[in-house]
């Protein structure tokens, strides 16, 4: 690995958020999952979290290591699925199970009566964006769950955008207020964890995946 | 057509912003065309701009009508290419010739030494974004002619956004700011200019298109 290699690498990891994330509960076009994967890479997401949108796929591992390999999900994100881990979840109970444990607050990008505008949440907090999937959103079982909603307002005849475009500009907003709170200035990792992930992207870099 | 209809139409045009476009040079797949009028719909452009991606085409106005139908370019937009208005023009010095006259400051979604933060722009000037073909940007010739060059700043390894999202990022920038400085609240267009933009939906919501 060159040096220059390595710095950048280590630029990156500088900034990487481990307190911003998204959960993908089935979303299932892999142009879209990888997309959601390339703004993560892009805004500092560390490890993004998804619900695989086929039931019993019968090796969690094999999925995550698939996906992180681009293998499954690599026309739109290029590389991005190398950098920013995936955590596989079997059904969305479990999803939130974790993500509450690790004391992140899910803000659903959905539309209800308790419904937001997306630029009045709190991104500095550990967020946890939750994105459904692509005909039928966020389901009910994880709308309940979630600490809050979110829409992007909609101004014209359709109702909707695409998810990973809400995806990216959700993300873009946590970005926004992240800069502005100083959360890019300094690495954000313990040393420990920081070493760890280091070793893994520089093994990986060496292996060519 | 039902005055649910025709209220929900009215609503729309009333938060139509004459003096926000974009310009697409070449973007040549469907889905990123489809999906950046889908966004253009959301944040209120009234009319869009593109130099089509293939040279020759024979009928100018022939595209225009298939993109206005949604029949070439309608994998994501769902119907929102018929209610974004899309001038064509036959090639980058003729689009800038047209959108200075107009009085529109150009945006480059363009990497150089020039470029600035996107959000450091001032979107509720007239403004139209720029955006590149897909592989290659912004042509040097566009990025000459533009009033400025904007980034989004990208935290991690992957150097660039698909163009469709790009789009969607700075365009609710955009949106924000003119939220913010009450772009929205009242009509924008001209009672001329409502009334004829008002009767071309009608028109085409009975025709069914």
């Amino acid at each position: 690995m060159t040096p220059e290699r390595l710095a950048k690498i280590r630029a990156v990891l500088d900034k990487r958020q481990p307190d911003l994330t998204v959960l993908m509960e089935r979303v299932h076009k892999p142009h879209n999952f990888s997309a959601i994967l390339r703004s993560c890479d892009a805004v500092g997401v560390l490890q993004a979290h998804a619900i695989p949108a086929r039931y019993g796929i019968p090796d969690l591992e094999e999925a995550e290591s698939l996906a992180l390999k681009g293998k499954t999900f690599n026309e739109t994100s290029g590389s991005a699925a190398k950098w920013v881990g995936l955590q596989i979840h079997p059904d969305t109970a479990s999803a939130f199970a974790h993500l509450k444990s690790q004391g992140f607050q899910v803000l659903a990008a959905h539309f209800s009566e308790r419904a937001m505008d997306y630029r009045q949440a709190d991104y500095t907090r550990p967020t946890c964006i939750l994105l459904g999937t692509e005909k039928w959103g966020v389901s009910p079982e994880a709308a309940e769950l979630s600490d809050a909603h979110v829409i992007i307002p909609m101004m014209g005849m359709v109702q909707s955008l695409n998810v990973s475009v809400a995806a990216a500009v959700i993300l873009f907003e946590a970005q926004r207020q992240r800069l502005q709170a100083g959360l890019y200035d300094q690495p954000r990792l313990s040393s420990e964890h920081y070493a760890e992930v280091l070793e893994h992207w520089i093994i990986r870099h060496a292996r060519g995946q």
